[in-house]
């Protein structure tokens, strides 16, 4: 290490003054942040009051001018490739430099480019998408194997006290997901972007209800298909390899976990009319997203090699999925805080994995992943990105409990609570 | 009533095939609905398959031409200078129509027309405020006191049973908002828009918080006054006769209960900036407003002669109070069902003191008053009309409970969960 350190370094002609000058204007422009720059010439640069004690090191000049040319994705590029190392711990690092980023209303236009990057525009047609969706979810199930709860469900787990493990917020966001749903059994669940097929089983199996489920993943079906199959569940539950565009069969729920992510905005209304086609009269929806409070493009780092067509809409954005058809939003929750959470146990379970990765691919790999996964908590608990679950139904929809006390009261009669409001209908 | 009857039928010539023809198309374009339009020469018309046992009555042929202009206006002043007359239970008629009315994406430009007429734009500057305000809760008191509960609650209350009273319902809703805005003794609140003064008496007596309460109703900031130095609440609660938009002092909670009804979409970005400039960084929010799924204008005859200005938002057009200052949404519920309770019970309290209204005003203010009551009751029943809590607080705001669990139980200790995400944080 120290000698490849000491190889870069010799490469470098000593740095200018001006290059220090736009380094510090950078500092400047993101907030002043409690980090430092270190140079190629081993020099540190702060524009923070105190001395800061972590800091990041860009390794050669090439690698400091394409940081400066667009930070959003060569910050990540430049990490993954070990061209830029972080002095200090990673998630600390990312934690200081995103708490102290002014919000984007607060920006110019140059800081905002600075922050941002460019933006492409997603194309998300069916091709595209099916590429997409590859890129990042057929990477392979042993490696997701290795960090992911046994039931293999990779979006924000549910967590009823902080004691609960990752493996128990899974179950009980599963199941929180079900009671909000208010399955009855026989009836019939569609359920768009199913991952590894974990909340399909669960309804299958603790609620009786019949699930067409899908997905365009093909590595995950498979794991679906063959782990339904040996739960003895495939009779009830059918993993079906087709785009959400295609679904067009009656359900008394309709439920998606993390999809809307990959149907960029300009689809929204799109997946709406999917809802509007398939959903009965007295079904009820919930689709769970990341979100953020404000509409910007994705960073363009975890666009590249990361989520590919990704975009993770304000609430807002998300309401054009429903207001077009005139559904009505029975509730909205934000699970912000547990995203950051189950992030904070996955990233443990991924660093207790590292020679495992390490091997089942290689270092860039290992980073860019590290990279991804304590930049997703530093978002999560700064709150640049949020966690959306919208419950809705169909505008006349009056089959609906009293108050939302059902959800957090183990023996709630919903029922009676449902039929009560048939004196104010009439 | 019968010479009154027989007078107007003796003024009308006999009504001609092609009138016929047009109402039968009416009733065609809203959906057939299972009523019957009884003509000036006291035949029946109706579109639907079985002989309908309720339906309305066009007393003289001008009524006809004028109500098929312009229904959404005509019926109401029709209906209020008793030349519309409703034949059978006058909820059960309003909940016919709205119920089997086709929703606004479903309509073409004739039908949309028919429903809704002509739209005037709001202006809700901050004198044009004033007289709207005026007209509405400034008609007296007395009257409200005959049919609000004692602690005079003019929004949507909360059962948490359906065996609660109205009293009770209220209590329970100004609790539930306290609640959900966490607030702790000596905190300072800021109301926008506070009716009577309950919530802000509620809050003070209950959770000993200074409040500051806003309004621009003469006579209901006297009412609050005087109540709140009744209850020896004056030294915590400060009523302030001005408009939303000279809010200016730092408030740990920012609340509105059924202003924004009247502040007008245009002005949205105006009232979160009042809030951007308000709320402190740990600050919390909450917007209790009626609300509807799909944006379309207030019926003209409501917003001529009750809520002059006003305007019920979708939940997207809710999000330009927020998104432009990138607050976070942290809850939304929605209380439609509770909405059409509370207005039974205001309409039962209302017709008990048929009476005493008709001495205080006149026939046509009390015909007026009831079908405004019956209508929303239809309205909020049918889904037309929708009620939306919105919970709010900064992007970096991470002082939130674990789970809603805390609203639901009883002694639930939210401090404790609350301290918990600190794990999380960092």
């Amino acid at each position: 290490e120290e000698s490849r350190l000491d190889h870069y370094s010799r490469k470098q002609s000593s740095i200018t003054a001006p290059e220090r000058w736009i380094v510090k204007k950078f500092l400047n422009i993101v907030g002043n942040p409690a980090i430092y720059i270190r140079l190629p010439d081993h020099s540190k640069i702060t524009t923070h009051q105190q001395s800061p004690a972590i800091g990041m090191y860009l390794l050669d000049r090439g690698m400091l001018w394409k940081f400066l040319s667009n930070p959003g994705l060569h910050f990540g590029e430049g990490y993954s490739a070990g061209r830029i190392l972080v002095e200090g711990d990673l998630l600390e690092f990312l934690n200081t430099i995103i708490k102290t980023r002014p919000q984007l209303h607060h920006k110019n236009y140059i800081s905002q480019y600075l922050l941002q990057g460019f933006s492409k525009n997603n194309n998300n047609d069916v091709s595209t998408s099916q590429e997409n969706i590859y890129h990042h979810y057929d990477v392979g199930n042993d490696f997701y194997k290795l960090w992911l709860d046994k039931e293999m469900v990779y979006t924000c787990a549910y967590y009823p006290s902080l004691e609960a493990s990752l493996e128990q917020a899974q179950f009980s966001k599963l199941d929180y997901v079900c009671r909000k749903l208010r399955l009855k059994p026989g009836e019939t669940v569609i359920e768009a972007g199913c991952g590894w097929g974990s909340l399909a089983r669960h309804m299958a199996k603790h609620y009786g209800v019949n699930v067409k489920a899908y997905n365009i993943s093909p590595s995950q079906i498979a794991e679906a298909r063959s782990r339904a199959k040996a739960e003895g569940l495939d009779s009830l539950v059918e993993f079906i390899e087709d785009d959400y565009r295609n679904i067009n069969t009656q359900c008394d729920a309709f439920v998606s976990i993390g999809m809307l992510e990959h149907v960029g905005s300009s689809h929204y209304e799109t997946l709406g009319g999917v809802i509007d086609k398939c959903l009965k009269p007295d079904g009820r929806g919930l689709i769970h997203s990341i979100g953020q409070n404000e509409a910007v493009p994705m960073n363009p780092w975890l666009m590249k090699h990361i989520f590919p067509g990704g975009y993770t809409p304000t609430l807002r954005e998300m309401m054009q999925v429903f207001e077009p058809f005139a559904f009505t939003i029975t509730d909205v929750e934000s699970l912000r805080l547990h995203y950051a959470r189950t992030l904070t146990d996955w990233l443990q379970r991924f660093d207790e994995h590292e020679e495992a990765i390490r091997e089942m691919f290689d270092e860039n790999f290992l980073r860019t992943w590290r990279l991804y996964l304590a930049g997703s908590i530093a978002n999560f608990s700064s709150g640049t990105l949020n966690l959306f679950q919208v419950m809705f139904t169909r505008t006349a929809m009056n089959d609906i409990p009293l108050t939302r006390a059902y959800l957090y009261h183990e023996n709630e009669n919903i029922t009676e609570d449902t039929k009560a409001w048939n004196h104010v209908k009439s």
